[in-house]
């Protein structure tokens, strides 16, 4: 039951996304031909989820390369090097990001031929991240359905969906996909997601379309409806996991964590390798993003707030390790202790 | 430091409001000169807050013997108990509603005068229930700043402020007013509350207003700046206090309780002895309203969702007793165990 929206690949000599931010009222592709309009797109989350972001920075250093005029490897590498950095401003807290530029700059600095091979190189490179991206949503699909209890009704905060990825099955998304296809699915419950509502505008739409059934609510409603029985277990997804197990997510992440420990449910993380970063002992060290006030304080240009009042707009939190039941990878599923075995899943 | 905010009051034969479905952006006095007009505006929350909603239904009542045409006692008694049944059909969960309809029916079935005295009777009675919301919002202010330490940082939820009484203090603002005339309060925290923004269009508006620090985040951010350790103490206001202590209030009232409890934090529930309920033995028993779609489902006439999308959307929730911290009432701070403690105060 994968599903047929494609959220971001290559087409044309260009990187091809669907404008999100336009979701669920449009369905609108832009063609990003240069670097700065695939930057531009990334900040404003015309593409955005952890994995999604990945293969599009892949995408734009392949575009770097396609569009840069140099017939050196020397020229190449500096323009591309020029591209890295600029995708490399657009968001910090996902390092999905990080870990696609960095992929693709450790294949320029090792190319032993020509230009035009390098651009080819970095193309095909871009084109693998988007397959294994894709493949491991169907294998998170596969592996988290197995914690999925019959006739289940499960929750998710944000977007970790096809829209999230590549396409095709998603992360959290991908586990309820998953156990849909085994019949264990009775109702999905879609935090809106505020300030940006990909839970209404994305995750809803998404879900929808594929024929799932969905009921849409407001961030702060999910803990009353655990109080009322009617949460079985939570599926979110991560834009980064540190080496000890906690995990960076969309603001409002942790609130449902506390809450579903509160109430003695399951919180299921899933993400692909890739999300993983090993070099950061917890998450007191993952950079969080806070985005302008503005997206608090107004809505589709109407103001919903006083001229000019303080705001605190963090776009993620951290979740501690200690209120994770598992981490769903595309390698299988991890339980505490995290720090031992991401470690070893890393090795694999 | 009361509020200039005159949020319910009788002028010239009518009931007046500010159309709190216009603010932030802008303030607009709206005169209701018959019982519809009036029972429309609780419907659409034009006013809202337990302790207005008592006052303006107090006020309802009065004008709806002021227009009424009859000139025997049966005859008018005959059009308060239609124009009751009417705004007592407004919202079901706010227990003031019907403890001014109580006693205003009460006053109508045992006066023994004139049709017009009875009409004055009304009007006197309706302006002493606003007199003495407005008393009660500066007892809560003297007795619930006692509970807030030096350079606080509060967090509230919806809007229990001068806007949800009849003006001046408030209740959950109350507390906070009397925090400040001590000097006490570093800042206010004012969750945004979904769906219909009443922390970011009132309580927002009403205390920059009044010149205390505020600043506002959405619901989801309140658990991660917790974390952080940004806030020391929740104050909120209370919809319908039952026997047993457990407390209707705003939806997602009870996901901010769950989260101070899991950071050791505090929670306060201010609200006048109106709002006790002690004929429910406790909140399984409080009527939670549930409303339209279209609150969740689209802002300012744009769509947020896909269209026909299932939703959820209870106004309230109920926060059990264990959580409550304490309840500050007019008459004092009342702490565990509430079954005895708020029996004794109801019978001061």
């Amino acid at each position: 039951m994968s599903s047929k929206v494609v959220t971001v690949e290559w087409r044309d000599g260009a990187v091809r996304l669907i404008d999100q931010t336009l979701l669920p009222t449009a369905e609108v592709y832009l063609d990003c031909r240069d670097v700065e309009t695939l930057a531009e797109a990334i900040e404003v989350l015309r593409v955005r989820g952890a994995p999604a972001i990945g293969v599009a920075a892949a995408y734009g250093v392949a575009l770097a390369a396609r569009v840069s005029t140099a017939t050196d490897l020397a020229g190449l590498r500096a323009d591309l090097a020029a591209a890295v950095a600029r995708l490399a401003r657009t968001r910090p807290t996902a390092v999905n990001l990080f870990w696609a530029l960095q992929l693709q700059t450790s294949l320029s600095d090792a190319w032993p031929g020509s230009p035009n091979g390098l651009r080819a190189a970095l193309l095909a490179r871009a084109e693998q991240i988007r397959e294994d991206d894709l493949a491991a949503g169907a294998a998170l699909a596969q592996h988290g359905a197995t914690l999925i209890p019959a006739e289940a009704r499960i929750l998710t905060h944000c977007n970790a969906g096809a829209l999230a990825t590549s396409g095709g099955y998603g992360t959290a998304l991908a586990v309820i996909r998953g156990a849909a296809e085994q019949g264990k699915v009775a109702m999905v419950y879609a935090d809106e997601t505020r300030p940006l509502l990909q839970g209404a505008r994305l995750t809803a739409w998404e879900l929808a379309t594929d024929g799932l059934p969905v009921t849409l609510l407001c961030d702060n409603m999910a803990g009353f409806l655990m109080q009322r029985g009617g949460i079985d277990c939570v599926v979110v997804g991560a834009d980064r996991i540190t080496a000890n197990g906690d995990v960076a997510n969309k603001i409002g992440t942790y609130s449902v964590a506390v809450l579903a420990r509160h109430h003695g449910l399951p919180l299921y993380v899933a993400a692909p390798v890739s999300t993983l970063d090993l070099s950061l002992a917890s998450g007191a060290e993952i950079p969080i993003e806070e985005r302008r006030p503005e997206e608090v304080t107004s809505f589709a240009g109407v103001p919903t707030a006083p001229a000019g009042i303080a705001v605190y707009n963090p776009a993620f939190d951290v979740t501690p390790h200690d209120l994770v039941t598992a981490i769903v990878t595309e390698l299988g599923v991890v339980r505490p202790p995290y720090r031992e075995n991401l470690a070893r899943l890393q090795s694999v």
